[in-house]
Order: C-alpha cells, then structure tokens, then sequence
C-alpha cells in the first residue's frame, strides 16, 4: 500500500512527519514524497528541506495520498499543478489525509463540499467557506477523508489512521513504539482556550507568514 | 542562538522534527542541521533524509546542541566522530537536549555521569549503565541537560527547554502554534502500561533494528 505525501513549498514539517512516523510502521505500508519536481523541497522556516523522488507527473495513483499545511498553503492555492494533483489522485485513493491549513488544498481540489472535517483553528473559517462542515476536534473521518487539527495533530490523525487500514492493535502497538503519552508541560486544553494574548500572537503569525517565506533565506 | 541538530544516519524523524518545531518558532533561536560531511542523511525507514549543511569540523560551538535517537544509535555508538562532536560541542553549550535513545549517545560522549534523565522506555537500563539516574518520566532537566523519552517526547521535553530560553508565555504560544492538544485515539498512559504484546513486539522490533536498517534501500 502505497503512502505518498505531497510536498510544496513552505510546508510545516511536523505537518508531515507525525503522520509519517506513524504511518510508515504500518506493516505493508510504503512511503514515498511527490512534489512537482523530483529534488528539496523547502519547509517553511527555511531550515529544513524533504526530499519529493517522484514527481506529481509521474504519480499515476495513491493508496493513501497525505496533504499537509504550512504558511506555503497560501501560494499553493494558486497552484493548478499542486491543485489537479490533489483532485486526480484523490479520485482513486482508498484514504485520503489532510492535515492543518492543508485541508484548504483539499476545499480547492474540489473535494470538501458536503464534508465534515476538522483544520487548524486558525483557519476553521477558510475550510468552512469550501461547504465544509467544520469540527473543532483533533481528526475526524467522513468515508475515505480523514483530516487533522493543526501541525502537532497529524500524530493523532495518523494514529487514527493507522487503525483503520491495521486495526486498534497496530495502532497501539505504533503509538508505544513512537512512545505517544503525551503531557505537554503548560498542560493539555483547546486551542479555543489559549489565552487571548496568545491566540492573537498566532494569529499575526498566521496572516504574515505567506509574506515571511518570500524574506527567508536558506543556508544551504 | 544558535540551535545545532546532530544528524547521523538512522535517526528517528520525530525525534528530531518535534523539538525542531516548537523551538525553531522560539524568537531568537537560528536552526541549523549538522552532519559528518554536508548532504542529506537517511532516516531509519530510509525514505525520508534531511539535509545537513554545516559539518561537524565546521560547527565550533553551539548554544544549543540537539541529539535525536533512532535505529542509527546501534552504530552511532562506535563512530569516534559523531562521539567526540557530541562532547566537544557539550564542552560549551549553554543547553544540550537529548532525545529517546539518544540519550545513549550522551552516555557515550561522558555527559552521563550522575545526572537525572529520561530516555525512551525500552533503553533505560542501558542509559543507566552510563552512570545516569533514570527517570520514568516524559522530560527532565538536571542543569543544562534536557532529556526527553521516546520519539515523540521530543514536543514536549522541545516546549519545556523553549519555556526556559525564553519563559512560559512563549512556550504557551508555541503551544497554540503547533495546536499540540494531544488527545490520542486509545487513550493516553504510560509506556509501561501498554499491553504485553505490544511490549513484546516493540521490543523486538527495536532489537532487530540496527540489521533492518543495513537490509532497506533508499528509493533515491
């Protein structure tokens, strides 16, 4: 069964590799990155890079096609190649996963109308706007569409994953081999219940962060 | 402030990319990868590598220095230059942070010695033969010295060191950020309390780990 996560420009690394890590100890599962052309591809803080080793082109299907986010979402909603990849490979995926902000990809390939899904909180509004039915949960599944809150939520969306293609047993098993008992130190909550100071933080973050990635530059 | 990740081959992605995310959104802090030679480094499922643009030889110091664990610890342990970077590089640092079995490496490079830790569950006793006390627990600090347990610990022990570089209110909006209000599908717990066979298959996964990595080719 075959993995293939898509990259683009500015994606948000823990987008991916939460849902990598899990999904790619699934027995049977193989992972491969696409991008539209085969090389790095840059995350959006400049400082890391994927490798994509088969382009979109050469991507006839996906058993599971993953969709990340990242501040690169903004431009890689204008991008009809990145776009009639996601709708043609969506078409014949047994799952389909959307993860953070990259679910706007999805409401632009087409697939959202009707749909109940969740996003990151930041941007339940955009999704919403595709005739989406927005959730504020951690994942959720509608058919073969499985989408994830933001960044941090792929693990969980992933572990989800993992056990409709593997079963609960697999899944356990994963989230002991990856160690997943989480206690982050200022506690757990909702992103609704982060304090105001925070939130609007975040959300200047946000709304600049398409700007900030033409600034970066990378070291290497 | 300059973050240095160590890359080696065989490294877990998560136990990197976790604490990538949350501290390379910490103001102030410049994130580099370090490697051998530059070029990119295979993770242990051999489909993902990242790029490490700065050598070790190059690298004179660094205020933080970042090491993962993986399959790759196996052979890590016997390689003099990775070792002798690890001490070299601790000699000066202002924060060193350890994650999973990387923690070994730390053991290796006589940072061990006395000191409060964590490692991921299944590496404990061989941490503890380095001299260290080993905690049970998800992070831990003893001066500059953070460790973080298994793979994924990496968000948390990441969000703990970024509250001490730069204060709680900062971690919190880092947080939000990455949206990390874990809620995984079966439950949260312990490593200890997961299931016998989910121990048992762990476990031997992680034993034969080392000769599967020499066995998987990259597909680039």
């Amino acid at each position: 069964m075959r993995l293939s996560i898509v990259l683009f420009d500015g994606f948000t690394t823990l987008d991916i590799v939460g849902g990598y890590e899990v999904l790619a100890n699934v027995p049977g599962i193989d992972v491969e990155f696409i991008a539209a052309t085969p090389g790095l591809v840059n995350a959006d803080t400049r400082r890391l890079a994927l490798l994509g080793y088969r382009s979109f082109e050469q991507t006839q299907s996906a058993d599971i096609l993953y969709v990340p986010g990242g501040p690169g979402v903004v431009k890689g909603l204008q991008d009809a190649a990145l776009i009639s990849t996601i709708t043609r490979l969506h078409a014949s995926s047994t799952w389909t996963i959307g993860i953070c902000n990259g679910v706007e990809l999805l409401g632009a390939a087409g697939i959202l109308q009707g749909k109940q899904v969740t996003t990151n909180w930041f941007a339940r509004d955009r999704v919403a706007a595709y005739g989406a039915k927005v959730m504020p949960t951690r994942y959720e599944r509608d058919g073969k569409l499985i989408t994830g809150a933001g960044v941090s939520a792929s693990i969980d969306a992933g572990l989800y994953l993992a056990s409709l293609v593997a079963g609960g047993e697999v899944a356990k098993t994963i989230q002991l081999g990856i160690e997943y008992y989480p206690d982050p130190p200022f506690g757990n909550g909702k992103p609704d219940t982060a304090s105001a100071g925070a939130q609007a933080m975040v959300r200047m973050f946000e709304e600049s962060s398409a700007e900030r990635l033409e600034e970066l530059k990378t070291p290497y």
